[in-house]
């Protein structure tokens, strides 16, 4: 029974969001300013890396530092709690790499079956 | 680098998905029809839980069967591939379980401060 009240939802959702996830990964090794993301993750749109770096900002994943420069400076950094996810990610990412493949030729053949 | 033409980010989404993990998790004893789906996930409408349901036969995680009786029965099961599922799902959960609480205190701080 899985109570409608229970956040536990909200969780696997913002870890399994495609982005969050590989936000995640890319601030592995310090901080990030929103252009160094965007190298890495070719195919986001701005506007959607700005509503992923907020949504992990608002869930206590990362930080967002502006530095008061000229040119303004803003990083993006895991926090503690960030960095705990690397592992459920690691379990998605291990999924994925052995079972894709079998997911994908799934896919293709239901949709051929339509 | 992340291929934006690699598909390895639908999948921890369809993992991540509220309601998919939650269905897969529902299946694990054995098949269920789809009322008897609507029972454990309490808030789920009729409509998303058909389209998850449909995503999932689609990715090759569990079979639809319908029976030529009358009424008509249907029933989904989880298929060798959508059992898999458990362990990255177990993941996620324990993380939940471990630090949701964490997560709801910073969102709730963050929207305070809005």
């Amino acid at each position: 029974m899985f109570d409608p009240a229970c956040p536990s939802g909200v969780t696997p959702f913002r870890i399994g969001d495609k982005w969050a996830g590989m936000v995640v990964l890319c601030l592995e090794d310090g901080p990030r300013r929103f252009s160094e993301l965007q190298v890495p993750l070719r195919g986001v749109t701005p506007k959607v890396l700005t509503e992923t770096l907020r949504a992990l900002e608002r869930d206590g994943m990362i930080t967002r530092t502006a530095y008061p420069e000229i040119p303004p400076r803003v990083e993006y950094e895991l926090t503690p709690l960030g960095r705990t996810l690397f592992e459920p990610i690691a379990a998605c990412r291990e999924w994925a790499n052995e079972h894709l493949p079998t997911l994908l030729a799934a896919r293709e053949s239901f949709d051929r079956a339509r």
